[in-house]
């Protein structure tokens, strides 16, 4: 089936927000989903974008049966290690799941590494659920390093109260 | 002890490499740190600064053996969330073990976390490895969640040759 994969434009924050729901309730999680897409437009096509993104388009004749051409998106950031300087972290990636086996998950991580490469980024990180084994096996086939199971790395949070009162202990 | 937490100076990027190579040699992966404090330099304080970093200070009549003024540093940039928007990532916090006990580390995280409120930002995040026991318990003595263990969450990398093909994969 042929796609294109482009950087997203501020029209596409409304598919944005409908796929980052449905990948939420994949993740068994929609009730966290706080984000609305006046909000994606406002954080991601500013002065100072807090992120970029990268749209699946298919064409017309290949619209879901729902009536999208929007497909899949990858979203990502640039981020920074104190060891070995800029790098980039992929916060969501998601192809819808009528689209999916046909090359644009891989598409689309392929173009947000060739993204990092091109702004000298030298990691491309992620996080995945330890029970989403498909998704797990594939980044690992194509060469990610588990972290979490290889040096024991665990990913913590403040947030609500926690962060709010540790906020008031600052000097 | 009297110390003071300030944001860090381009003069301070000696300091932060040195104490960047300290945490590098306490976690165990020395090897690991390939960035020089010119790095650190052009990153941090370019127009749009990589990161944000807050150094500790103590005064002169306190300085460490080896004559060192500035003895901790909590280095972070801010992410995004497509569940909540903007966040912060705290990559590094670090003491030096002679002014651990102090409450120097809290402040430097306290005050991170005070910055991520001013932003609007609604996470602290950070990753910490699963033997540092001490930092684990400190951190989840103060509210913060640990999502590996609660959610399942792995952390993945790709890099080195791995980030190369997958690049050579976009379409």
């Amino acid at each position: 089936m042929k796609f294109n994969i482009c950087a997203a434009k501020p029209e596409d924050c409304k598919d944005i927000a409908r796929m980052i729901m449905e990948l939420a309730v994949y993740e068994k999680m929609p009730d966290q989903v706080k984000i609305s897409y006046k909000e994606l437009e406002k954080d991601g096509f500013g002065p100072n974008p807090f992120y970029q993104c990268l749209v699946a388009e298919v064409p017309e004749e290949h619209k879901s049966k729902d009536g999208h051409t929007k497909v899949g998106y990858a979203l990502f950031f640039y981020t920074y290690s104190t060891w070995k300087g800029r790098t980039v972290y992929m916060e969501d990636l998601y192809v819808m799941p009528e689209y999916r086996g046909k090359g644009m998950g891989k598409a689309l991580m392929a173009t947000v590494a060739k993204v990092a490469k091109e702004q000298h980024c030298v990691r491309l990180q992620f996080s995945v659920l330890d029970w989403n084994k498909p998704s797990l096996d594939f980044y690992l086939s194509k060469g990610a390093e588990d972290l979490t199971a290889k040096e024991g790395w665990h990913f913590l949070r403040f947030h609500g109260i926690a962060l709010d009162n540790l906020a008031q202990e600052a000097p």
